[in-house]
């Protein structure tokens, strides 16, 4: 893993993080704590949903791009704080037994104005199925510090 | 609880979610799960981080507002199934042992051009904390059908 400031990263780099798979019942104990509706949790209640199968809960699918990025081949140097989120999609549901890729781009680097020890490096994580559909695709914002700052 | 149809909604509604506290062991194991990073996981550890303490993972957060939201007085009829989100951020950071409520807002509602049974609803969802402080504010578009469709 590599650890990087803000004087590290440009445009168009790209790193990737590992793969991962979900189980049904994975899919089922995170809908219980954090998602209980009918489509993430009963397979034939399921199909009477806008999904007609069951699903797993979006913000399952980030937590998992999470822990993927997290243990990817790139950090930087004061963790993945994120300043905020611009734009989070699904474009393809999680079925249980789908295995999850992630990666990142990088899309801007920017200084901050008023922090001189730091920027913002807006980020495009993408993850993928097995079949390599897009199942997520999100664009934040991650604080960075500049070299001179220091980890 | 009641279930909503796109001709329900007008922007400016607001709905009321429960509460929920979040205590460090909780804030601990989703971060072992889905973000492990220092400043989620070790309280000596975090001082030394960009966080300065121990503080939740934003995705934990966004979890939680789900479960709160969910459990919610209202809900659209096809369910919480999202088109997706257009901005989260979490302005301030949430700490072991503090309280969270949740609140929704409809800020648009826009029938289908293509799906003459169902349209979005632009929905904003902050949660506070126990002083009043937003802890979380997201913006997602919500599907939701048209009395016509059914339930």
């Amino acid at each position: 893993m590599t650890t990087h400031y803000l004087e590290d990263l440009q445009p168009g780099q790209r790193f990737r993080a590992g793969s991962r798979s979900i189980a049904l019942a994975e899919i089922q104990a995170f809908a219980r704590e954090y998602d209980p509706q009918p489509f993430h949790l009963d397979p034939e209640a399921a199909k009477a949903t806008i999904f007609g199968e069951l699903v797993a809960s979006g913000w399952h699918t980030m937590a998992l791009t999470m822990r993927l990025i997290v243990d990817g081949e790139a950090r930087p140097a004061w963790g993945f704080a994120a300043g905020g989120v611009e734009a989070l999609d699904w474009p393809n549901p999680v079925r249980p037994g789908d295995t999850l890729t992630a990666e990142s781009e990088v899309i801007e680097v920017k200084p901050s104005r008023s922090k001189p020890d730091r920027g913002v490096a807006r980020i495009r994580i993408t993850t993928h199925n097995q079949r390599n559909e897009p199942v997520l695709v999100v664009t934040a914002r991650v604080i960075v510090p500049k070299r001179s700052a220091g980890a």
